[in-house]
């Protein structure tokens, strides 16, 4: 039995107008009439395609082409960047991507203009990037913490609809992806790190503190979501309690993307057969 | 049944002294009695434990670990440097893996030292970093082809010592290979890209002109291996007319790196039981 994923990205797209991020059921599945195991199954049944059209994207790169993808992933801490990393990335070739974790900015970073270093980390033409996290936390972290006065939050809205709009013009096609839990989730997942040695790395108890911000976080997404979802550049809000259905939502975005480019392989500019004759006459080396 | 894989590397291992590449059999699979399939297999069974590896390697990088490991791959072309990237590298998190192809260098990077830009691509601590040609390119083609004075490549082999092994003594695990292909292989390789219209990108004519020097190269690579076979950073030639035996090779190497690590996880630096206790304790937010 196969599962159409034809449906399942359309409602992950997030309307225009305000965004009320409670009425998203953060442990749906929508558009996936399959369960788990169906969904898992249905994510390693797209590798061997994404791989393909990544390896079309990356071979269009090298032929003079300027497309680029540009996949940015934000949520709430353990909303599972990596772990969607891993499973949907994961999948196609490792020397087609480029992945960048944003930090807390360093100094150099703050004396620049917050998009300085997000314009440095962008993919090169032919490939695929991933921002975990990205320039949106310069108006979520920087907006629940007052990290910046409020006219320069507010200027930043403008400042990443135009600096999108521009990389969309140049070729970069940006899947921008809010995944989606719960605050109960997000205590789970916490209270599992902590049963668990082999994932205490992983734990902050500055996590704890900030779950107090909880409110405050997602007020800041859903003014940040409104305010940069732009016809060119638009969000997708992924309910993320099942990591099943988050990965294969993503790993599904990717690819329509990837396919809506509809690149067939370069066309050689040399001579086939004058090639393989020169190869058959060549003298003993 | 299965094959042990432990003295597979051992045999593919430089010794000290001049280098003899004629002497190594290309398409040979010394240390592994088994077949094509039985090395997929083996290479897949690894596929795992590598990913266990890499992610203690990450999470101390994560927690004050200096550690980090620098897979160096050369060879001719068609030698297969990509695809062995795609199916080792491509077994562990794409998230502990920084890749870097380098290409003829700018006008800038011409502008330094020839080290400037290999040292600007290195592996940040906790991750494995893989360098798709590398700064023997500046021993190898610049020999071959004159591209710098003798005494320049002279001084390069030492000068590639002294890098090398201040990189080691910082806690940086150096794995360089030598994918070892025959001229009949590459001549039979390039035929098929020739033949495969969804290859005819990979192709490049003046690779064709290259193959004259093909001995000249052979040569270069003895003299660079020879010069540069130190005991912190030794030299590895794996025959690679086999993809199967070129992967499973260099896979088991890089899981042999980061076993040597001997690497537990992380303890934590909080008080885990308060920590529970916390999250329990929790408001409703």
């Amino acid at each position: 039995m196969s599962f159409p994923l034809s449906n399942l990205t359309s409602g992950l797209r997030v309307p225009p107008g305000p965004v009320d991020l409670a009425a998203v059921e953060t442990d749906a599945a929508p558009g996936f009439d399959g369960r788990k195991k169906d969904g898992e199954a249905a994510l390693l049944a797209l590798g061997p395609e994404l791989a393909d059209l990544q390896e079309r994207l990356f071979a269009d790169g090298k032929s003079g082409g300027r497309r680029s993808v540009l996949l940015v992933l934000q949520g709430m801490d353990t909303s599972g960047k990596g772990g969607t990393l891993r499973s949907t990335v994961g999948l196609v070739d490792p020397q087609g991507v480029r992945i960048t974790s944003f930090k807390a900015p360093t100094e150099e970073e703050r004396a620049h203009d917050f998009l300085w270093r997000i314009t440095n980390a962008l993919p090169p033409v032919g490939l695929i990037g991933v921002f975990d996290r990205s320039h949106y936390e310069d108006v979520l972290i920087a907006r629940v913490r007052s990290l910046a006065p409020t006219e320069e939050i507010e200027r930043r809205y403008d400042a990443i609809n135009a600096w999108e709009a521009d990389l969309e013009a140049k070729g970069t096609t940006i899947i921008k992806c809010m995944l989606h839990i719960s605050a109960d989730e997000q205590k789970a997942r916490l209270l599992a790190r902590l049963d668990d040695e082999t994932k205490h790395w992983k734990y902050n108890p500055g996590d704890v503190d900030e779950r107090e911000r909880w409110s405050a976080y997602q007020e800041a997404y859903e003014i940040a979501i409104e305010r940069t979802n732009t016809k060119v550049a638009p969000w997708h809000v992924i309910p993320a309690d099942k990591k099943w259905y988050r990965n294969l939502a993503i790993g599904t975005l990717l690819h329509d993307a990837l396919r809506s480019f509809d690149l067939g392989w370069p066309k050689a500019d040399f001579d086939v057969e004058h090639e393989k004759q020169r190869l058959r006459d060549e003298k003993p080396l």
